[in-house]
């Protein structure tokens, strides 16, 4: 998997998950990165949310997570310990504290154990010397919680190269790289659970370009994945970009149409792992709205279908239920016309001129024992659309939350 | 249980269940009644709700509920057979069609089986004939899906006679009797599931104050109940009240209020019990919301915890899990103040000043391992308050909905 020039990343474990996972990571760039980022809508925002938004106004040298406490509602001392973190980063990567974010996630409610954090760091600080040490998947694996499976994506592309004549040019190699963690308390609206993600790019590219980038990625990826509607206290993307590809500025037209359509293929697909995995899940279910008035109706809808626990139980029962998707959209709240209502699982109709269309039940059946289910639903009163990510809800997501904390 | 004057109820087997249990019921007075009625907010309204809305602006006779089929997304076909099965009450208990109000639960997308209602309707009308067939127990089991309780509730009151003098006065002796059903699909906006409700009444009662009563119980009750987040297409509360208390009319003043506050308390149990028995539920949890500044924003902090299944699960596991409360209030999208929240199980205050207390996590985990969870939540920001009723969320609830059509 390609990653971009001048990052160095890694993950190792420092004490704070009790089964020896990693549960610390780096990512590191020498040269100082614009940054971007979006953050969880919770009113009640952990203190590295806090702090990251204060510090990413600067130039950013290093992104520092912990998973397996997410230093949420602890008060000013959880400021101050989200502070300090930084302070560690100071003194052992040689940066200033300001030029550094912070992420964590897990528990909500309990104090960063500093003593941990700060072991952890000096751990990642003596594998920065070793160029072998770079290991992004490492990274990854840091951050994860009730993760089953480690999430990244890259992508590389050209664009001209910094002077470079706009005949018979080669360009520069771009390169975006992300991971993300998440599978519960999933419904982002960075606008989510804790769903973390680090999006690291050589790109040159301005900071306005940058942010419009990950705005645009964002709203048609993280934004539109629900788990289970519950919105953490810690949601974050972190966006980097540290000029190391020396590619001609990205700023606005073509170029960077490239770079944001990369970076939203990254987040989309980074998306899918994360309603694939979420908590318990057998399924990766997509709502694909059409036909809606607006943008926002269409979203409404798709994750009101995609948050219903009838409609996700019926898929986990490969159950072709489809009055429980014709109900959800009924009280969406938005204004539709239920003659118009279309739902289709994939290709096969189920639902159209008010009432049910005789189906092949077999054929349907099969459709909703894959893996991945798509439910297509045509409000036909529009021309907008949305896709919604989510995925089934089975005995293992209760197995998993009753018995979380403990 | 006292059961009101001049009704007659009862449930019998038609064979739209499988498992041969009562699946059809009858409430029928021979005095017509007065009606008051609360229908479902999903834009897809079942035909029996919207057959009922036309008939409720007569007097009527008789409530026909089928259990086993919700009649719903049945298009043209089941407004005509809604209407069909009104008809037959006429021919068979000597009332006008347009004298009856009829309702439906079951799976969705069904057509309604016309011979099998019809052959209990005449069943029904048989037993009419036998005063001791009058079994309002078994009219609350007639409407029963995935119930494992029968939910039956009444209240017995005096108010004054017509006619009596102030002084002296003895009064007539009226009596409110309700039954409910639900257990998924439930989060009525009566305002949701199917969640059903028929209550009967003797009183003598103007239509003005009958309605004003309803609303105002449905207000307390019904509307604060979330099982599962989903709203049915089927869910109806008709109240009847027949006159044969023959109270001095009942319309406003202390009469209405000791009339109302009879009918709130009948609501609120009928509540109690249908959270109780949720599907799968092993728990009644209350969300005690004090503090808003608004009754709008208590009830929606108070539908957001309930609902939120993070919450739901750490219950079920006996887990004092109060960051997941936190999270779900900082979501709930009404403006608070967070260092102004206070979070308590009963009595042990959990988290206040944002941050956690130093609580006793033996004395919490015992509250919350009792049948009955009270969560405290005091916004600190005004005086309305309200109450939210829900279950715990279990492995239980997603065997029965991962399976239920088949």
């Amino acid at each position: 998997m390609n990653f971009p020039k001048g990052f160095f990343a890694n993950g190792v474990h420092c004490g704070i998950k009790k089964n020896g996972n990693k549960d610390i990571s780096v990512f590191y760039s020498k040269k100082p990165c614009i940054a971007a980022g979006k953050y969880t809508k919770n009113i009640f925002k952990a203190a590295p949310v806090i702090v990251s938004r204060k510090n990413i106004k600067n130039k950013i040298h290093a992104i520092i997570v912990n998973s397996g406490c997410a230093n949420a509602c602890t008060g000013r001392k959880g400021i101050v310990d989200a502070e300090h973190t930084c302070d560690i980063i100071e003194k052992e990567f040689n940066v200033k504290s300001k030029n550094v974010l912070v992420a964590s996630t897990g528990v909500i409610g309990q104090y960063l154990p500093m003593d941990k954090i700060s072991k952890g760091i000096k751990k990642l600080s003596h594998s920065l010397t070793f160029s072998l040490s770079n290991s992004p998947i490492s990274a990854a694996q840091g951050i994860m919680t009730t993760d089953t499976t480690v999430k990244v994506q890259s992508s590389e592309f050209r664009v001209p190269a910094k002077g470079e004549a706009r005949k018979g040019r080669q360009g520069s190699k771009v390169t975006i790289w992300g991971c993300a963690k998440g599978s519960g308390m999933i419904e982002p609206t960075l606008g989510g659970a804790t769903m973390l993600s680090f999006i690291l790019t050589d790109a040159v590219i301005t900071k306005q370009a940058l942010n419009k980038a990950l705005t645009l990625a964002v709203d048609e990826s993280f934004n539109c994945l629900t788990v289970d509607s519950d919105t953490s206290t810690n949601d974050t993307v972190f966006l980097l970009a540290n000029t190391e590809a020396k590619n001609k500025t990205i700023d606005t037209g073509r170029d960077f149409k490239i770079f944001s359509d990369n970076l939203t293929n990254i987040c989309v697909e980074l998306t899918k792992m994360l309603a694939k995995d979420g908590e318990g899940a057998t399924k990766l279910i997509t709502i694909n709205v059409k036909g809606a008035r607006n943008k926002s109706d269409a979203k409404k809808v798709g994750k009101v279908v995609a948050n219903s626990p009838l409609v996700k139980t019926a898929i986990f029962g490969n159950d072709a239920n489809w009055g429980r998707i014709v109900a959800a959209v009924g009280r969406s709240g938005i204004g539709i016309k239920p003659d118009k209502l279309k739902v289709s699982f994939d290709n096969i109709c189920v639902f159209k001129n008010s009432k049910p269309t005789k189906f092949p039940e077999k054929e349907a059946k099969k459709i909703i024992s894959e893996k991945e289910v798509p439910i297509n639903i045509n409000l036909n009163m529009g021309k907008e659309t949305a896709k919604v990510y989510t995925c089934d809800f089975t005995g293992k997501y209760i197995d998993i939350n009753a018995s979380y904390r403990t």
